[in-house]
């Protein structure tokens, strides 16, 4: 980590607010809740709570967080300029703001001539005047004030002249930040540079930046607009937000601190970086994004085999970064590309001593490259992947055996009778059990009744749950026939693992996931006992 | 459209061999070809088909690929540099990139002293014979010669003068092309910036630059290195590539046509660049990403109150670009955030006329937003919405209704009998119709039952299939018990359209899409038909 510069820049996060506009984003009050302690852990400066002016749900989340002790983070309640043709202090919309009881308010404005024109349709003069009253009488009332200057670039490519006037207005009435906002997210980085500098130079506020990706640059932006003197980055945790979504304050993050040197969270906030990313996709119930920079399951991940063989000598050859420095880690790809040196690699990391030119590494890098062809995949389902290796060349014992299972679903609306219900035999240790239960679908049931058939042989199974469940369906195009594959997240409460299940039939694909879970956890219980476990008959 | 510049752009697609060290990014040999004919289609100028050194699906692949008749794109083979202490005509990895048999090769080679001395072991010496013996010998066999300079960026900062002592030998040893890549995808703007322009000055040969992700900042690099003086940019389709992966294609070109007024592809061909990257997503079968700056199904869609009235008095308020440029649409979101003008807009999207102060138009948005709270999406799903709006609005005639049905899911490994079985029982017209059918699994089965208890009502519902079947798990830490919804898109050759159903049980979410989806179209026939269909009893 390069720490030659000591500049400070302050974050904003308005992920509660800006990334509430995503598409497939909802908060509920206690998530917003959450997301705050989460983001005043992680030493956050400014969190916009929402706009106590726009729906109710935003109001009682200001009255709950007022109670809520921060160490770090001050909340920011949101709202625009006074409305045309109202004194400030009658509008109700500021009002509601002030109401919000915050230390500290953002109001946005506009600056483009266009909106002041065709959306406000008042007179440039009456929208500067709104920017100063509105400012003022924020100040008045003892707030700090957060000025967001709406279309900043497309206003100034537009007006230069006009677009400064109504910066330098926000800034005279007492700002305590200026924020230039891409709001449409279509400025080219020299764009933003080249206002951001000019600002920077003619008004005394402090300059923040506000960008979105429409071009792919938001983050790319934000940076430009620090280098060229901005010291607040508004954005939302893993980009969210109203189209292609807000400037990503994880990678934004990361590069100010990592790359450029500045001080910006405080020590050791940064190896959270993933953890902060995956708890509020969690919280907004959205797959995180494989793919992120630092942050995400593939940033660090290698499957090339050129690339693996070199990883092997020198970690640096293909990272620009130590995974640990974000909280992330190194994953050796086992997949269709990858050479014999990733299965060994791999089964290094399992603890399993095997040589590239031994037959069975040959044999394991077969079958693997088999099921993968049919729709297995092993990158996700590390258990799974273990349990095979395992299987090959260890001595396995079989904890059990299916012998049928029967899963019926019937709905008879009229009598509102629903039921799901799954039976299942096995034969366990040389007895064979039949048990039935019954469950919220099919999965549930087929999965209680296995469990229940298990739970008199291996009681500590109890200790064990499903902790996730995904389906994918292969094969956009055939519809309900098309393949499935279920990937199965398990924990002890200690430590969680995955499986995979392939098939056309998404009863049956649940069930290799489920059995390849609790195969795995009874191979670790038993290895950690030391004694093997009896035998199945 | 800016066309001030009238500069060209080349554009070096490594979709096939970069974006294929994905992970879960898997291409067979016929999609392979697929993807060049597309590329082709649009104007690609270069197309990188695979490492024939590497793995001999690549070298079937150019055996096939030279049958292909391509209008607009040249097929690149790719490979490295030799090997240290052979002579470069008795390097098999050598011969192979020959007998690839493409106009076009590309070869990788050091510019990293540490890749040079760690990775390589042989002497900087030794790296530039390697470098220029490879390169005059692939001139000498007459092929036109792309170099991609790994680590150009990292080697620069490390030792700025045998770095472009590196570039200089590729040059000079007749390199049509010297590509600066940003191996490990660390590098700011800045940095690209200053090695582009300085190589642009310094060595004759045309400069590429071939960017990665990792800082959340591929195009932005690209974008800086042509404005420094490269004229070729690199990439790959929707970004896919090694870890975060490389600069995404899609955007470069927009930006460079849109934003920079470049020459890049042919006329007309921008307007098709959805249609590409959706083309791309599925043959990879991989679900297109909503977020996608330019072509992503978010892109241009409006949920925000505010954005929303904006949009509606003046598009260009919120919009960076017309979306049709880009062959992408504007999408009205209903949604939580959303006001009444979200479903006036909407409902006049479907040729229905509310007015906001309607009874029924908060009534409906009161209905969306309960249905949504219980993990109902409208926003994918269109058709379910215009179905509710049509049946609060309009007189609705029940198609079919529901008496019972039931599924059953038997396996009897040891007998290898497995079998999904749906009966359902229907009133249709004022019959009772019962129909049993099998299937490849649950939701299959129903399916195949449903119709077959249908066709002879509606015979003209054998046109409609089934294009695509999502299923997602809401509420991840449930496990097998959680909420399920199921997104059904359905097609009768002409349109397609999508439904939604939401339960905690797979199969009845999948019957509540499945008869959406049916009685949409129902609907929709009987419409056009003008006559309105006989009414169920």
């Amino acid at each position: 980590m390069q720490h030659g510069s000591d500049e400070a820049v302050t974050i904003y996060d308005t992920t509660l607010r800006d990334g509430a506009q995503a598409e497939n984003v909802h908060f509920s009050l206690p998530d917003k809740l959450r997301i705050v302690r989460k983001l005043d852990e992680l030493g956050i400066a400014y969190i916009e709570g929402g706009w106590p002016g726009s729906n109710p749900k935003d109001l009682a989340f200001f009255r709950e967080v007022s109670t809520v002790p921060l160490r770090a983070s001050r909340i920011v309640a949101f709202g625009s300029t006074r409305k045309a043709g109202v004194a400030v202090d009658q509008d109700p919309q500021i009002r509601m703001l002030l109401d919000a009881g915050t230390k500290a308010v953002a109001v946005f404005g506009k600056t483009w001539l266009l909106h002041v024109r065709k959306v406000l349709r008042v007179t440039p003069e009456e929208n500067l005047e709104m920017i100063r009253e509105t400012i003022a009488f924020l100040k008045s009332c003892g707030k700090e004030v957060v000025y967001d200057a709406e279309h900043a670039f497309d206003g100034y490519q537009e007006d230069p002249a006009y677009a400064l006037e109504c910066l330098e207005a926000a800034s005279e009435a007492g700002a305590d930040w200026v924020v230039l906002c891409d709001t449409n997210g279509g400025s080219l980085p020299e764009k933003i540079t080249e206002l951001t500098a000019l600002a920077a130079r003619k008004i005394s506020s402090r300059i923040g930046i506000h960008t979105h990706n429409d071009g792919e640059l938001a983050v790319a932006n934000a940076l430009a607009a620090v280098q060229a003197g901005a010291t607040q980055v508004q954005g939302t945790i893993n980009g969210y937000g109203e189209r292609t979504g807000n400037c990503n304050l994880i990678s934004a993050i990361a590069n100010l601190e990592i790359k450029m040197g500045k001080r910006v969270l405080p020590p050791g906030a940064l190896s959270r970086l993933q953890e902060l990313s995956y708890f509020v996709d969690e919280t907004a119930n959205l797959a995180p994004n494989p793919r992120a920079p630092f942050v995400g399951r593939c940033a660090f991940a290698h499957k090339g085999g050129t690339h693996v063989n070199a990883i092997g000598k020198l970690f640096r050859s293909y990272e620009h970064i130590e995974p640990e420095i974000v909280g992330n880690r190194r994953r050796i790809l086992v997949g269709e590309l990858s050479g014999r040196s990733n299965i060994v690699l791999k089964a290094k990391e399992l603890g399993l001593t095997l040589r590239e030119d031994d037959a069975r590494t040959r044999e394991a890098l077969q079958q693997v490259k088999e099921m993968e062809g049919k729709g297995y995949e092993f990158e996700a389902a590390d258990a799974s992947f273990e349990l095979l290796l395992r299987k090959r060349l260890l001595p396995y014992p079989p904890f059990f055996q299916l012998v049928e299972y029967h899963v019926s679903i019937r709905r008879f609306p009229a009598k509102e009778y629903e039921v799901s219900e799954a039976t299942v035999k096995l034969s366990v240790k040389g007895e064979t059990v039949y048990t039935v239960a019954e469950g919220d679908g099919p999965i549930h049931a087929l999965d209680q009744a296995l469990r229940g058939g298990l739970e008199r042989f291996y009681p500590d199974l109890a200790r064990v749950s499903l902790r996730d469940y995904k389906v994918r369906i292969l094969g956009p195009m055939a519809g309900t026939g098309a393949v499935t594959r279920v990937l199965v997240e398990s924990s002890d409460g200690s430590i969680s693992w995955t499986t995979v299940g392939v098939s056309t039939n998404i009863v049956e694909a649940s069930w290799e996931a489920l059995v390849d879970s609790i195969e795995y956890w009874l191979l670790r219980l038993e290895r950690l006992a030391g004694a093997p476990l009896p035998k199945a008959g």
